[in-house]
């Protein structure tokens, strides 16, 4: 794990180059009907080529049985303990919209939301206001001052927003305003801890700001807040490896999640084609690349076993592309598993692969969960990876005398 | 595990029911004649079948390499940190005869001994008196009594007894009086830090009016004491997995162990045919269920290798009556290996299988040690069965946004 001192000295810089490719959800369980989860569905020739010779197995995200979400399964592969580094709900929806978050800045999740006459809540979610006027009441709530704190309001998707809060000596430590009910009022923030106090004014002033400015609103007359988070103090990925890392991904959460590791992001398009391209453009600037695959875990999410098969299938022909780069390391990995039977994210293990010069004659038959089961990689926790990375790159030397 | 307090907003209370049968001393080695392990040599029809769609994998019950008691070893089935959450020897020989012991009860294994005229011991088992006799000697020493501590003394088997206080400010760090050797006399008691001093002095007087009651007495005219334990601070599984878990044991010393978890005990008879009965009888009222099989301990133990065999076989014949309960998650563990060829617990890892919806397409051919490592669930500390059947149940939900 990173935050493993005694290994810092272990760390050498080289010219020598990674590719850790996240498949989003990678890994699944078999169809009911066939026995075969959707890897062994697929026709993934490029990548069963490629786990021929590469040293294979299955990473643990966190613990057997836990589910991960995005944060925990992406910190994991990074080499941060998941459960020591926690990215809050405020901090991760404000990535999740390319909201830039520094040390020290607190972010909520907010909803508009509908109050009656009196003040009781009649609904959270404000007849869930479409995205474009929730807009609008985010540029006015945008304008709120408050003493010596930037306050920052986003738009995300209907009716809800995200609001940023930057200045000295804020806290995450504060209560939640959502009652998770109606028929009552919203809750007023209260500290967690004296060193909160101030921060928990602070929003009451905000939300007493926003009721007003929001009073004429039909529906949204009114803002529920929740989530408060700061980012995590994380020692920065660059400097304990010694790398020069950067983050390639189409989606905003996961360029946030590179950014929570102090990856540079560069700047990329839509489609993992787009991601494939940049890699290729930038390949020289940098000795670690994290580049993501999403397709696979939204096509899980909905359930959808052929679709997912699908995406797995999109994601082979990219392959070559990128073995053409000649990486002196390319490992080809998931942050969880998600089983289209289950719709979910879940807590299997998950398939892995790393390839480099010294695995030709490793490899198993094929790139899925029981082929990797039997690999000589064997089972590991997903924060073990970045050791086995730097190692196989000549970046990690031994350890002890 | 279970004291991982970053997981414990993920658990959430569901109707779905797990059962978790352990089998006592599951695992066992090869006969050297044959080759086969005594799972391997048993013909378990019902066993190999569930199997077949459960997911299997091998616990490890504390470490590679550490062979456990039952305390141990259960706790670690339960989810508790064997080397954290230790239960003294005092306490273990307690719940073994079904004494109750309650936060801050000081319990002690006691001997009857003998000692000559001028006070040294000649025999430290007062010639292995009878359990008759020493019943007698027990109701005598019952009858001490100590200023403010409630003094409870039963027997056990032969010359053995449990010396139970209860009261307040009593503490476990005292010495023994066991000098474990004849020709000298017993030791006084020694308090092991100032907090301890009041227990030390009250066992003291206990030892020297136990030597007025049975000065009399040929065999067993005196006391050893040793083994001092108080039950360790456990967070009940109850409230933190958000269960109404219920354990099932004919035998104390599991009955015991459920309690220290702080699970409802079910009365039940003595054979396990009474215990599948009252898991029958019972199935509502709970959504968590401990049951217990002892003969397979009990018989490698022996080592006698045909024996065990034979109560595995025996188990089997009970698999398909639990299995139509169908519960949402029937888990089949052991608390450690007792392999006949060695005649004691070992620390080889256990077979382990977890049968849920979602394991259908898993499984491997056969309930025992060769097939189970080839399973989807790998090897797993025992500490994260408790996990995998939270998360398979739908009790366990997403870690981390």
């Amino acid at each position: 794990m990173i935050d493993l001192e005694q290994l810092h000295d272990c760390y050498i810089t080289t010219d020598s180059k990674i590719v850790l490719l996240v498949v989003d959800g990678l890994g699944g369980l078999p169809h009911p009907d066939t026995g075969n989860s959707e890897l062994e569905t697929a026709h993934t020739p490029n990548l069963d080529a490629m786990t021929q010779e590469s040293a294979c197995g299955l990473t643990t995200p966190v613990l057997p049985g836990v589910a991960p979400g995005s944060g925990p399964g992406h910190l994991a592969l990074f080499g941060y303990d998941p459960l020591k580094y926690i990215i809050g709900r405020g901090a991760l929806e404000a990535l999740g919209i390319d909201v830039e978050l520094r040390p020290g800045d607190v972010a909520a999740r907010g909803n508009f939301c509908t109050v009656d006459s009196s003040g009781q809540l009649v609904d959270r979610r404000a007849g869930r206001i479409p995205t474009e006027l929730s807009a609008l009441l985010c540029e006015r709530l945008d304008q709120i001052e408050l003493d010596g704190v930037q306050v920052d309001v986003y738009p995300v998707q209907d009716y809800r927003f995200v609001l940023r809060l930057r200045g000295e000596g804020l806290s995450e430590q504060i209560t939640e305003t959502d009652p998770q009910q109606t028929g009552v009022p919203p809750l007023e923030v209260r500290p967690l801890n004296p060193a909160a106090e101030k921060t928990a004014q602070l929003v009451n002033q905000f939300v007493s700001e926003a009721a007003q400015l929001l009073s004429e609103e039909e529906r949204g007359n009114m803002v529920l807040l929740r989530g408060w988070a700061q980012l995590p103090h994380l020692p920065p990925m660059g400097e304990v490896y010694r790398l020069n890392p950067a983050g390639i991904a189409a989606y905003p959460m996961y360029r946030g999640l590179a950014t929570v590791a102090r990856m540079k992001i560069i700047p990329t398009g839509r489609t993992f084609a787009d991601e494939v391209e940049t890699l290729y453009q930038n390949f020289a600037a940098h000795d670690f690349f994290f580049i993501h695959y999403k397709p696979a875990d939204a096509a899980g999410e909905d359930g959808n076993f052929d679709a997912k098969v699908k995406t797995l299938e999109d994601l082979d022909t990219f392959i070559p592309r990128i073995r053409e780069l000649d990486p002196d390391v390319f490992m080809v990995a998931g942050d969880h598993s998600t089983p289209s039977i289950m719709a979910a994210h879940s807590w299997h293990p998950v398939p892995f692969m790393l390839n480099s010069r010294l695995t030709k004659g490793d490899g198993v038959a094929g790139f899925n969960e029981r082929d990797c089961r039997q690999g000589s990689i064997g089972r590991i926790p997903a924060t073990n990876v970045m050791l086995l990375a730097m190692s196989h790159a000549g970046k990690l030397i031994k350890f002890g005398p």
